[in-house]
């Protein structure tokens, strides 16, 4: 048996399904590693299962039952003998308890140690440190805030509007936007309320909250040795209630100046959170070109290939080789290009609601520039139960016009037919001319929605959305 | 309606079918210029067809009534309102007639001029000019051979072995290699005899014959303005009776110096040419690394993505630009990392039998370093009537280890069903010890048969082939 120390495998639990499952196969593939896929019964038939050199059921379609289920995992890899897991990302992939339970079965977890994803996970412990780091964060309280008088000395300090978020959260609940103290009180009780009923812990803190930040997060990779990499930024501005739909890289705003400081301060991030293998900072931009720490995610992105693509890097194949204990290549010190993806969801393009359903003609784009991450196929079926991811398409040019004019004939080539999509919404905009300018911020899907809904109901305003 | 001298169009025929129109048409979309697809009636549901602005019919499945048919597809441009056309390979791609109808009907023809497409097609003429242009050919007749003493003559001035080649040919037809002075009466009468068959000349030449050979071309693009650029080389060694099965890029054989002198050549060769648009200069090169043009290809190549690949060059772009008389970025001075192109043909893996037939079930590679450039769909149809390729499979690496990698995966990833491919046959190359040590000839594929059929017929040799 393995043991924790014993770096070494030979077959790899990939621990996720969809397209991020297909991917960590492929990067296996290319290792010479043999593949175990799990799958819920929803996903019987789903491509990570048809790829993967052998397949275990997990469970029951609910993501609680089958993806998240730690114990069955576990049996999975101790039936297949597999000797590492891959997290993929979402499901268990920034769960610390997890990565500990590995550790003790003598499994390898492809991550960072459980003790950097704990602390990561805790967002006031990690800034904290950041800010011991010496990494710039948003203004807001140390710590976690117990009272609302505390919390009013606190906000008095940094200043109006600000938010106040759930210590252990994320995805928006627990978050409540102040922007004058009579509203204070309110919110702070509502914020700890939410935060209880969503996360068992009612820990708040308190934030400067920006009106129209850029997101922008820099790619670090930790090899065995201690040596941190970085592969420039990708900005992920376009996104709806905190879902990134579009992300490019480089960032079309950012300076080199900023660029190289973002860099340097993603880099003492990782240090002091003895980073190892892949991982993100992510920060906010505010329109005078200030950055600060957001959060670090202990994982691979969804959106890591516009990086990979620009840098010529194979960022799941280093994950593997860091976990093996062996030498990464340094990623090139400069990028080539410009990269842009898509999320293309199986939702409708206009409301978002999610449209799950059997697709029954599909034809993925290709060509010089295109690159397509999916697990859909013809026949394949999207299930209800899991996000609605279908396709990745990401498009490379020598520029960014390259990039969205390739992207643009790429969608427009897409077809998949039995189930809606968002390629119009994202067609719309790559033509929108705000996105063009590439001076937008993260509320450009909002801004963009409400120009769209303003605009006489006519069919089209757009030519290139149009087939 | 556009003149010969006017060169700006907005709306592109593409005179051909399968990948190359759909590549074609991709370059055209990224361009923002408008397509016009024809089609012969076994083509009616083709991807080209449903790809493309419009569609033409010109005829029915056999190649000289509708994708040859010179006055139907003219009419297919005048109907449609083409401005120019784009020949693709094959067809009429080097038929410096038809190139001459498209100047006289006011069509840009996309490609050089129609007096240099006649010049590289006349393989004596193509010589002499080379010849005197200071290129190194292969040493042979100067100019064609009248009679059979002559032949004599100059066969002892070249040395043994020889080939007799039919001056208007290729493909093979109208060859005979000579290996001494007693086979040359009966070769020479032979050769003449199937010269005038195949091609309606009795015309032949003497070359020396090379036994172990590479063939290895160099790609050129001249732009508007009488530049020549090259974007180094490809090698096409991997062939079968003279179709190429393989293709990488750069050659794992040369050296650097080698490639310079063999660009500068091709440069020479261009120039001497007046050459304009894309273009590819075909050598051998023996084993003592020398060097010897044998003909220019004066239109894209199959395999041109390879070299697209490493110098992230869209050539296809890069032609449609030359014909508007638009300026073309200069291609990197130096390209990165490695591609490799398998052509994926509906055969059967090791007797070469075309399979066409309906494509029932289809998974194409995708992920980090593919590119796959096909025409093919799920329930699409490989009509008996054309050239059997489904699909190029193109993977990029930082080194050949990587890319050689790469496309194991992506070929044991590639699921095509309903027809027989020769996905097996690569994965056997690509897993061959000759191969992989890179020091091939154009007789591998030949000595690889051979291999395969001494070993003892057991279902498997190599585990990468299995799946």
């Amino acid at each position: 048996m393995a043991s924790s120390s014993k770096r070494s495998f030979k077959k790899v639990l990939v621990a996720n399904r969809g397209e991020i499952a297909v991917r960590v196969i492929r990067a296996c593939r290319d290792l010479g590693l043999s593949t175990v896929a799990i799958y819920s019964t929803a996903d019987r038939n789903a491509l990570h299962v048809q790829m993967a050199d052998e397949a275990v059921c997990v469970g029951p379609p609910e993501g609680h039952a089958s993806y998240r289920n730690i114990p069955n995992i576990i049996s999975a890899a101790e039936i297949s003998q597999a000797e590492a897991i891959h997290p993929g990302y979402g499901f268990l992939s920034e769960n610390a308890h997890f990565a500990e339970i590995c550790h003790a079965a003598g499994i390898t977890f492809i991550g960072p140690s459980p003790e950097t994803i704990s602390l990561m996970g805790d967002k006031a412990r990690a800034k904290a440190l950041m800010r011991e780091a010496g990494v710039p964060v948003v203004p807001g309280s140390i710590g976690t805030i117990a009272t609302e008088s505390e919390g009013l000395d606190v906000a008095s300090e940094i200043g109006y509007p600000l938010i106040i978020k759930a210590s252990g959260g994320g995805g928006g609940r627990g978050m409540r936007i102040v922007t004058s103290p009579e509203e204070f009180s309110n919110a702070f009780q509502t914020a700890q309320t939410e935060a209880l009923q969503a996360f068992g812990n009612k820990e708040v803190y308190i934030e400067r909250f920006f009106v129209n930040p850029r997101h922008v997060e820099i790619q670090v990779l930790g090899d065995s040795d201690g040596t941190i990499y970085t592969l420039g930024e990708r900005d992920c501005s376009i996104q709806r209630r905190h879902q990134k739909l579009l992300e490019e890289a480089p960032s079309p705003f950012i300076t080199a100046a900023l660029r190289s400081a973002m860099s340097q301060a993603a880099i003492a991030a990782s240090k002091a959170a003895d980073y190892v293998n892949a991982g993100t900072v992510e920060f906010l931009v505010d329109p005078e070109e200030r950055f600060f720490f957001i959060e670090m995610n202990t994982r691979i992105q969804v959106e890591h290939p516009v990086s990979e693509s620009i840098f010529r890097y194979d960022l799941v194949k280093a994950q593997l080789l860091v976990a093996l204990g062996e030498p990464i290549a340094s990623p090139p010190a400069k990028p080539e290009g410009h990269a842009i993806e898509c999320r293309i969801n199986a939702e409708d393009p206009w409301t978002f609601v999610p449209s799950p359903g059997t697709i029954t003609r599909l034809l993925l784009p290709g060509g010089p520039g295109i690159r397509v991450d999916t697990a859909a196929y013809q026949g394949a079926v999207i299930p209800p139960h899991y996000d609605s991811l279908v396709a990745k398409v990401i498009a490379t040019g020598k520029n960014r016009d390259e990039a969205i004019a390739r992207m643009i004939r790429a969608l427009r080539e897409m077809t998949v037919e039995g189930i809606k999509t968002t390629i119009p919404f994202h067609l719309e905009v790559l033509a929108d001319p705000t996105f063009r300018s590439g001076r937008y911020s993260t509320s450009f899907v909002e801004h963009f929605m409400e120009r769209r809904e303003a605009l006489p109901k006519n069919p089209s305003k757009d030519p290139e959305a149009e087939d």
